[in-house]
């Protein structure tokens, strides 16, 4: 049986360094705790108000930052609707951080700054389509 | 002696997924031939018209990805400035394109789009001082 839970989702604080030209964000480091094995990249785009999921993956687990904008996260286990997780993460100081988001997590987001936001997940396996499960938008019911 | 040569240096168009509510671009996989090993990564924003460098890793491999903006990276060899190898990357589909660039090449670039651009560097050693040469902007005679 699943034992995973909402609070195994972690939550870090990423540096900023103020750079002549143009600011250095920091991601992740091998030394990371979170830091399990490289899999795979990639960037997702998520427009202002629309909102991606819901989805599971039974092995990946996922890194993610926001570089450009805002996008709020929420979390919930998959047939147990009655606790969601709502994580904020974007690009402004207070915001930049990384969330670590362990395999048998439900998961859906929403872009909430009013240009395109930019997510990077680095996840530890490549993904496919095998080790994911889609769940349609309104078949969980949070109230976006 | 350093046998690295500017045409070591690897580019590799990336694919983008147009998808309803923001696009997906790739980034690396652990199964591309580019990738070596995980170490870093970490966020460079550059502003139009900026210019950060010169520099030059002995021991990091970079992979380069800009997803906002366009940057025009410029590399040569240390002490040999007859011979430079440009390449501009950018979010646009035709310059969305990953940069793989070995150690010991020393390298610079500019923001050429009117916003500041993002450039994703994932490279497979963590950053130190120590393995990291810094060369005035001035003393490379390429003309920007």
């Amino acid at each position: 049986m699943d034992k995973v839970s909402l609070l195994d989702i972690r939550v870090k604080n990423l540096n900023q360094i103020k750079t002549r030209g143009g600011d250095i964000f920091k991601v992740m480091t091998r030394n990371d705790t979170s830091f399990k094995k490289y899999g795979e990249s990639y960037f997702s785009w998520i427009k202002y108000k629309s909102i991606k999921g819901w989805k599971i993956h039974k092995k990946m687990t996922l890194n993610l930052v926001v570089p450009v904008g805002k996008v709020k996260f929420v979390f919930c286990k998959l047939n147990s609707y009655n606790n969601f997780r709502e994580i904020v993460i974007g690009e402004n100081k207070q915001f930049y951080k990384r969330i670590t988001v362990p395999p048998n997590i439900c998961f859906a987001f929403k872009g909430i700054s009013k240009n395109k936001s930019l997510i990077l997940n680095i996840a530890d396996t490549v993904h496919s389509k095998k080790e994911e499960t889609k769940i349609p938008l309104k078949s969980v019911p949070y109230k976006w």
